[in-house]
């Protein structure tokens, strides 16, 4: 007997096309107070995998967190011995760095490896990561490479972390002097945001967050830069109601655009939530990460508004209260950074080169996102330097009241 | 202004449910003398991508492979110049020791990070992996992880490789003595199985990939597995028309059951295609890697086979059938190592453990594949070792001629 097979030319057989499709489901619960022994939510998304209790948990937990939250280690004790039919501690919680040094550190990931298989944890056990996205982004690497996968509870403990970094499908660390040069994705097994990490924030890192939101109403939704915009005031005295409400619909508006993007994986070379972003990156590392991811980003979004008025395609109007609302919020609009504009590509402080790194990073042609209107997002490909130079002096003008912006 | 969020209880905010569906295509592509100028199957391959043109690409060679093809380098550099305007080597290929040694040293993954960051790859470079499955599993790894993963291709160079590892979805390297401790879920961007390749193949090796498709034909394809049964003659004599069938078919019902079972990473408890896995692994490490995994995974086949026909599922003559099959191929079916059984389950060396072991890589329920008829698997959940244990009896006297089995 002979099998079907037929060479189709002398050097080959028929090609075998493969076509494999993966669904992520998973849960962003809101919630305040989550080690609260009357508050069941971890328990709940524990009891829902329907699988034989008591499952083994394993937490990683964020140093700079734990300065302002010292009883978290007991309090996670003491709820998994309330709930030790539903959830066992395997081990001892591990304390990390918390900010960039989490992801600068490789003994670290090593060191939850280590972690994971002493504990004995198999894929269908629960590795907890609480604290801000850049603990998360470590922690979610670990989980990820571990027997190929093993689920992640992330608890975000930052703005930006509960609104963005912390609710998407991407983690990772820095290496070779390159931020998220490692990483993978990797969806979560669910995301608990927890209100009430978020009153021991900075007032930096409270502001911080609020870029992304800015960021995703620009790009995808007007009404909520309106409720930004009218919300200014509320935000900046810590307004908790006005941030969850803030928090809440930018986690739906990256959460929709993850899964309805067509790409949650990046194959392409287009990234739409990354508006202001290229410039964001830059700034942050030519500042040696003195300027926090979201204060950048802020700066990134006024660049790239100023660019697209500019450049004919936003109303000047439109471009101010945008500048307005960023301002407002106390965000500084100008860094020295953004001057050495004139320096020229070859150099190494020179701002564009941030464009070439961002293109690298996706692979594929450059694609940025401009803003036609507020609201809606647009995609270039060629950027002219002369204009993002005048857009660089206009901010320069702005933030120094040379330009002054009307009141809207 | 208020956004429509309503609190649902004392802690809870509403939830926010995510569903990410992720969809790769890769193909398979059947070749011979890939690097021959007149192939054109690897430009082809990157030419598909739509993209400007020449792109960067790095290779990744398995030293005991290059032993019989030294002069592969100097090929692909041949190769890479010819079609220039498609492809460009970046670096020179680096060479890593091929089988089980590629995954068991961590610093060979960092060398190859290195690599891809030196010679500047971005996510649409290319990465070639070329060796058989130990040296893919390592690239891969490497390779999913740079920049949240690059284009794979990969070049599997044994019969195992090309029929079962390195055509699916997954990667790995050892560490803390557990075989593929770390590892990803990632499709690659194409693989190219050259069957040039399998003339240096030591016999083991040429044997060894073929005990993967006698799996996954008694699992799903009595066809197939009367095709096996009636070339065993020609596989042990080296026939590569034969071979060649054999591994396309092979391939063909892995990637079908990669794209179908609705589980293609694995996050469930069932893995059929690990049928006579769990004695296999057990044995590899009992054997100190002394056997070739498709030698275990024949030892395996036996055993379940066996234990299949003393549960009363599988008729005797089957039973016969499959064991005189592995036996005309050149398999041993017993070692000694499985008479260890007799060990209570603590002792270290108890090929039983080789059950909890199994349950732990994937989490949740143990779930092990069995036969009820050639073609066709069934799941079980519960293990007799009482009847195990007569079964590696009967393997003995197989082996040593006590029981004979009818000609079929
Ligand atoms: N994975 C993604 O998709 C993604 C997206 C955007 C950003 N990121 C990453 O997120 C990181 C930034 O995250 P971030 O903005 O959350 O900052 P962060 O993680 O750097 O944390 C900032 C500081 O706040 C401390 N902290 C955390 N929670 C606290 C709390 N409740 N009270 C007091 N202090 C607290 C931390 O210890 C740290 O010192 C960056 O590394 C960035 O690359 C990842
Ligand atoms: N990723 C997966 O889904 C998956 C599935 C099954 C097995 N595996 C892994 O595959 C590995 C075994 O792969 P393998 O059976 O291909 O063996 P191997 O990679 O260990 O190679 C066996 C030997 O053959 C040499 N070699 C390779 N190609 C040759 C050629 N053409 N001519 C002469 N020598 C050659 C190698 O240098 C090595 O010494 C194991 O590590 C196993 O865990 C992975
Ligand atoms: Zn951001
Ligand atoms: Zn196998």
């Amino acid at each position: 007997m002979v099998l079907d097979i037929k060479p189709n030319s002398i050097f080959n057989l028929q090609s075998i096309h493969q076509s494999v499709s993966v669904r992520f489901n998973y849960e962003i619960l809101f919630t305040n107070n989550l080690f609260n022994l009357k508050n069941s939510t971890l328990a709940q998304v524990i009891t829902t995998d329907g699988e034989k209790k008591p499952k083994k948990v394993v937490a990683v937990i964020d140093a700079g967190l734990l300065q302002y939250w010292p009883e978290l280690p007991k309090q996670l004790a003491a709820y998994t011995k309330f709930y030790a039919e539903i959830l066992t501690l395997a081990v001892k919680p591990m304390i990390v760095p918390g900010g960039e040094a989490a992801k600068n550190d490789r003994t670290l990931l090593e060191q939850i490896h280590k972690l994971i298989e002493a504990a004995g944890l198999c894929r269908h056990s629960y590795l907890l990561a609480v604290g801000g996205g850049a603990v998360l982004d470590l922690v979610g690497y670990a989980a990820a490479t571990a027997h190929r996968g093993i689920r992640l509870i992330r608890i975000p403990t930052t703005v930006l972390a509960q609104n963005d970094s912390g609710i998407g499908v991407k983690n990772g660390i820095n290496a070779f002097g390159k931020k998220n040069f490692l990483g993978t994705f990797a969806p979560p097994y669910a995301v608990i945001n927890d209100s009430a990490f978020l009153t021991t924030l900075s007032d930096r890192d409270w502001l911080s967050g609020i870029a992304e939101a800015v960021k995703v109403a620009l790009i995808k939704d007007a009404r909520f830069f309106d409720f930004i915009h009218s919300h200014t005031a509320a935000l900046v005295s810590r307004d908790m109601d006005a941030m969850q409400q803030l928090i809440y619909r930018c986690a739906q508006l990256h959460l929709e655009h993850i899964a309805n993007s067509g790409d949650p994986f990046e194959m392409g070379s287009s990234r739409p939530l990354d508006f202001g972003h290229w410039a964001a990156h830059r700034l942050e590392h030519l500042t040696n990460y003195s300027l926090r991811h979201g204060e950048a980003v802020a700066i990134g979004i006024a660049l790239d508004s100023t660019y697209s008025y500019l450049l004919g395609l936003l109303d000047w109007s439109n471009c101010q209260r945008i500048l307005n609302t960023l301002s407002a919020l106390g965000f500084t609009l100008y860094v020295p950074e953004l001057a050495e504009r004139s320096s020229p590509l070859e150099d190494s402080r020179c701002l564009f080169r941030g464009l070439t790194e961002f293109r690298e990073h996706l692979g594929g042609e450059l694609t940025l996102t401009l803003l036609q209107n507020i609201g809606q997002g647009i995609e270039v490909h060629e950027v002219e330097l002369s204009l993002y130079k005048k857009a660089i002096s206009l901010l320069q003008d702005v933030e120094n009241r040379q330009t002054l912006l009307t009141a809207s």
